[in-house]
């Protein structure tokens, strides 16, 4: 017979070491450079592990047909520091996920329901795009421009899985018009013209 | 109007960098610590991108009525060196995705049929069981013990994302009972008994 | 002659950058996932550097005959952040560390008296066994399952160094049994019987 | 007196641990996810370390008056696994370097000549500006869309340090107009109208 | 004609993510092993990601003539996580930046006005030498001895990237002689003769 | 009853995976910024996790009456890519191990016999020393210059571990004085003056 508190004494340890599993997203505290401030672990449960925010679409109600639905450490806490997070996408027929980047991190599309097309582009300007069916994968490395849109009559349905717990998401036509950044340096740094500045700026909110 | 050949001639290094957006698994070299060797930018396809292997269950017609089929770097030869990858969980009714952990990954789990009950052990000893519908997601944090079991009527589907493109995977009862690990040591080590530890090392076809 | 305060005068920003050298572990504050908080440098002493908790075995007067002494960040302060720990191993005539894995860092193992029998088993599930004596080494890689047992008639110390701060510790016996995890899920993610699973956790304490 | 050969005898084994200084680029062989492979310690040289190649402005005869010369991996080899290279900027009077990123690592600009306004969009799509003389510095977190047009009526320098030795470059515009990107999937996913993406697909050399 | 609310509404995880694009220094809290603590986005400016305090020389009236202001994440808190860095040297004729090394990163050194003699020795003892102008480019890597000593008749300058926000930086007279480590040991371990040690202890300001 | 070959279909990418659990280092291949080449795991056994080669001490009759054996990833292939290694000392009374950094790695010693005078300087020239005894432990951050003397009348022995497979060694008087670096140089930066330098030239083998 194996004597429990003999054995418990030998490893006691073990509970100083255990939070050093995982860093669950304490919001209340400063980040650092590698992510939130850990909850204790006395006050971790499963819940922290666990997210259901994205049984359901976000509403596609909107002009691009689309919705994304984060699952990053802000919403679920206990990939903080885990470099994985996730996110859900649904395009209605018709619908397109702008032109867009992750500075934090690549991507991999995993395609639920219906059809997708994606691509990417390299610094070397090559295009790489491919049409994706239920149960497909494409990876987007990190920073690189891309894109997915509807490629069925249907509404398609996709979960792109990152290797940052925080990879961020940059949208190329609100970072160049939906802010107060002047149209003459937009009009200087893209080559387009001013009206065409002008247009989409006006659409998109931006200001100057 | 601008000069197009004079605009080429100020980038023209953007064709060396960009190698270095991603490096595309290439087996027939020596693999390093941090993944495989790169294949040539210049015979780089879409298709090294794009898996449609995860398409179809694995077979399920064995006696824990599981499958798990993967997309690591050995098979979405695109991920490597990005620390991201994949794969893709069958479970017929009663099926089991016995005890295990990924030595080199952290992984995120999103259940996209039917119902799994899901859950790990921290070093600490403490348990975080859930069960997960269609949507679902759940985090198993780097190198801790978990498995996933069917917890409905139907057969659940699954895919769990890692944050490595070669996670590993170290399934409990074939590391021990399934090679030739001496009898002795497994039972010194586990405190089971002789008897269970010979019933396990017959069905799963180890030895000593 | 070098006139002192000119020098001093030039380089007055290695004060600040000083405490970039460490950062000891002040455990009042929360952790973030790259580990503990930093103590600042003004009330840093050698102390925080040196440890004297590993002279002396700790308590062998239990079941397994072994004792396992750490000093991970949490007990060596000065550790903290920069990937490297050790703990202290003593194994009576006949002591077993049992099954485990460090979720978090590889492990060095070196024998400074008597003999161990020590062994890892791969995702592969191929095993790598070997008996040690005084002066010889064993790595084992992140994560992967392995032990430890007394190979000689005299008590064997050794110390295993660690990749990490915080490597972690998963036994084995202690994540199946030690806990409340139910036994029908124990029994149904490893393949044991319920007769085992109960008498074990009514060894180790656990419930359900 | 000191003993050389006795105290060399002692030492022996600095010269297999010395190549780990440093990893100078060997093209020849395949790349890995960490950089190029690396050149025997035997026949690196001082000049693997050293550059010349930043001395002169690049060609600022083309429409956008702007020349980018780096030194990276690929023309500095020293810089390999060291996450660390810097490129040469030159903007004649009225010069821009066009938006852009840089998907593999932060810059660090510094302007050694002339006036440069230099800007970033967050993902929070908030614009950080400014306008910066000789001697000043601006950062740019990784991975975020940024520009420099020259902000004087004198030809600029600057030099732009990064945190990789590789860290790429997407020119915003090269990567939408100067490939076989079909212009629809470019309409779709930028809001721009045909004729504008024609007319920028005809200046830079685009099709589709 | 795109509407602006739904389009928000799509995308408002956006301001959520955003902070993670960087993590301006702030230096009212504790630090962790991966720097600062992130001052909150709300409050971040450009300011924080730009410098001024490189435009002028240092003071160059010292004996050893030289001048180094740095740039790194306590001076300029923008660089805080992200793995860059800055500092400028000033050499007037006969100036030396005295044998020196960075413990947290790489150097990449650009001259910008004058000659410098440059150096670094490595763990091989082999020594790189070299004699940089205006435009020129040398890199020395992280951890090694390095030197820099004015070569021309004129006033030298010259900017030195960093592979890390707090690369640290420890001079060898002032590590050996500035402080109390005992002339004994100093002596013990660097077989420099009694008179010597007790010399630079007086000019640097040691002790014992 | 279980079905061997059916358990073995679901699981057979496991074989693929396993490589990733270690990369033993194969030096016949170029090595990359991230270690060694691996080994193929088919021909990878034991015995390249195990060294015998630390049971004995090195050669102590030399001048400073010190022995220094590794067991970095060049004599323990194992160890290659996984962040650790040892290094056994000894040290006859009266020996020293002279003032070094590690550029590569950060150091956790052991004192396992005799009496171990230790310490290290940090960036702000502060210094940390202590008198350790069998069992004692010390850390020295990466890169900062540090020391062993021997502390008793007895042979000490200890051994240090690294957090890097390749941490390297710069021993400061072989650095400076080992080789061809001009002695007005060492002169210039170090303000030793000639006869010291040249005196150290001359015993340690450098010229110039």
């Amino acid at each position: 017979m194996i004597h429990i508190l003999l054995l418990l004494s030998l490893f006691t340890f073990t509970t100083h070491a255990a939070v050093q599993d995982f860093c669950v997203a304490d919001v209340k505290f400063p980040e650092s450079p590698a992510g939130y401030a850990c909850k204790p672990a006395t006050v971790v449960t499963v819940d922290d592990f666990v997210s259901t925010g994205l049984r359901a679409s976000g509403n596609l109600s909107n002009i691009i047909k689309a919705a994304v639905t984060p699952a990053f450490a802000a919403q679920l806490p206990g990939v903080n520091g885990l470099g994985i997070s996730i996110a859900r996408l649904d395009l209605a027929p018709g619908g397109v996920v702008p032109m867009h980047t992750h500075p934090g991190g690549s991507e991999l599309l995993l395609v639920t329901q219906g059809f997708i097309k994606a691509g990417f582009i390299s610094s070397a300007n090559t295009v790489y795009v491919k049409t994706l069916q239920k149960g497909d994968l494409m990876v987007f490395p990190q920073g690189l421009l891309h894109f997915q849109v509807n490629a069925g009559g249907v509404t398609a349905v996709a979960f792109a899985s990152f290797s940052s717990a925080t990879p961020g998401l940059q949208i190329l036509d609100f970072a160049l018009f939906a802010n107060d950044l002047p149209s003459s340096l937009v009009e200087a740094t893209t080559f387009l013209d001013d009206a065409t500045v002008k247009k989409l700026k006006a659409v998109l909110g931006g200001t100057g």
